[in-house]
């Protein structure tokens, strides 16, 4: 069979707007109610796995979501790790950095937050941000960028040799279905909390966060940290697709809980 | 005037063993009390630029000290950096790591306190110890060693490309200096607290520690992140040293308050 992983790993000098955000990849699995049980299914693979990571304490797996807003990084940690037992999973969610922070370099609040043994995980927005927002509006020039690309690959170079599996994950949506999106913000009361009015300002930079996407992609594509580039207007294709390749990484992990320990069986518990 | 640090720069492919731990270098600035009050003098001069570097809060300083036990770590930061106001100053002493720590890679911990904007730091002894005393007792293995040695270099040129001016010092000391430091801290019953019976067992390690030292020094020695080699059997001509090649690396570090504010004139306090 072959690897689920493979057909996502985004291929050197792709271009982004040849990838289509609508794309069904599994369009032979049934319907989306299937699919949907299929997704919790492997959430709970995931979530066996991760009870044998949390016990062996040697391995770390670092997921990285990026996308548009609305891409569903959100929807993504719910559907894909909402299974996960939270004492060997913390889901971080990077904001605009704070004063200390920005004093700091840009890799510094994110070394703070990498899994320790045992831990997954997820990266809501992450070191990215400050390689696309930042070029996107020019508060940073080329050389900066370029100075940062090798920063990232000499961060996620040293994380993955000293014992820590990095998944990326680009949520790639379309414009259209963006709009969709935020229309639905607005006109839902209880999904008011999740819009942000600097969402709009944002869209209107659309084509230059799509170029910048592709250029980190390209800079940043490493074989210790590939991305992969999800087909996101699908929610059910995306969970699915993601769900699938964590599980597929975990299996490689070659993880087992740690070897008994026959000094135990001669204790008396008295 | 010929920069006093050139003097003490590793020169490539240096041979440690060849190195004076002994050797006078100031010997034509007066005696040992004149040359105390000269260092006195360079502490209050880094004293008042980190009072600039605070309020400018642009630049950051760290400064690594390494040596083995006894070579005058603590004294170098109480004799250089014991004038500077500790808003500004923090030094850090990295002991054996903890759990949590080693459930990290080794540079998780270092990262946490490298300096922000406007500070200076110490790490009083660092992320060298992962090379050091790991390589003399063969906890890692020759290609790991390799591994962390690249891993430095590329975090501290991270370092270096986002702002902070690092210098680096190996306090060189004799095997028979140490022996006399350290029957001295076994005679002195109020120098018992910095006697640790492993001091001991370390000490039977030392041509090990000095090859690894040269080796280590040889691998990290980069141009934006140099070693200094620092003679250190006499206290005041090691404190000399130091407090010069911090005063000169402060000196060329186009220090100067924010430019005034005309707008603040006009403002009333009522």
């Amino acid at each position: 069979m072959t690897a689920i992983a493979q057909q996502f790993l985004a291929p050197s000098n792709f271009i982004l707007q040849d990838k289509d955000a609508g794309r069904r990849s599994f369009s032979d699995l049934g319907t989306k109610e299937e699919m949907k049980l299929k997704t919790t299914g492997l959430g709970e693979q995931i979530a066996a796995y991760q009870e044998i990571l949390y016990a062996q304490h040697q391995h770390k797996l670092l997921v990285i979501l990026q996308g548009m807003d609305t891409s569903g990084k959100d929807g993504t940690v719910k559907a894909v790790f909402g299974q996960l037992n939270p004492i060997g999973v913390r889901s971080i969610s990077f904001k605009a950095p704070t004063t200390i922070e920005l004093a700091h370099d840009f890799l510094w609040r994110i070394h703070q937050q990498v899994p320790a043994t045992g831990e997954v995980v997820i990266f809501n927005r992450s070191h990215y941000e400050d390689v696309l927002i930042t070029k996107v509006h020019a508060w940073i020039d080329d050389a900066e960028c370029k100075r940062r690309y090798a920063h990232i690959n000499a961060f996620e170079r040293m994380l993955s040799e000293t014992g820590t599996a990095i998944l990326k994950f680009f949520l790639h949506i379309s414009k259209d279905e963006q709009k969709l999106r935020l229309e639905e913000r607005i006109a839902d009361p209880n999904k008011h909390w999740k819009f942000d009015p600097q969402d709009l300002s944002e869209r209107k930079f659309w084509a230059e966060y799509q170029d910048t996407y592709q250029e980190v992609i390209h800079a940043t594509n490493t074989e210790l940290a590939p991305w992969h580039i999800i087909p996101a207007n699908s929610k059910t294709q995306r969970n699915f697709a993601i769900a699938s390749i964590v599980t597929e990484k975990l299996a490689r992990m070659d993880l087992a809980y740690p070897a008994e320990n026959p000094a135990l069986y001669k204790l008396k518990v008295e």
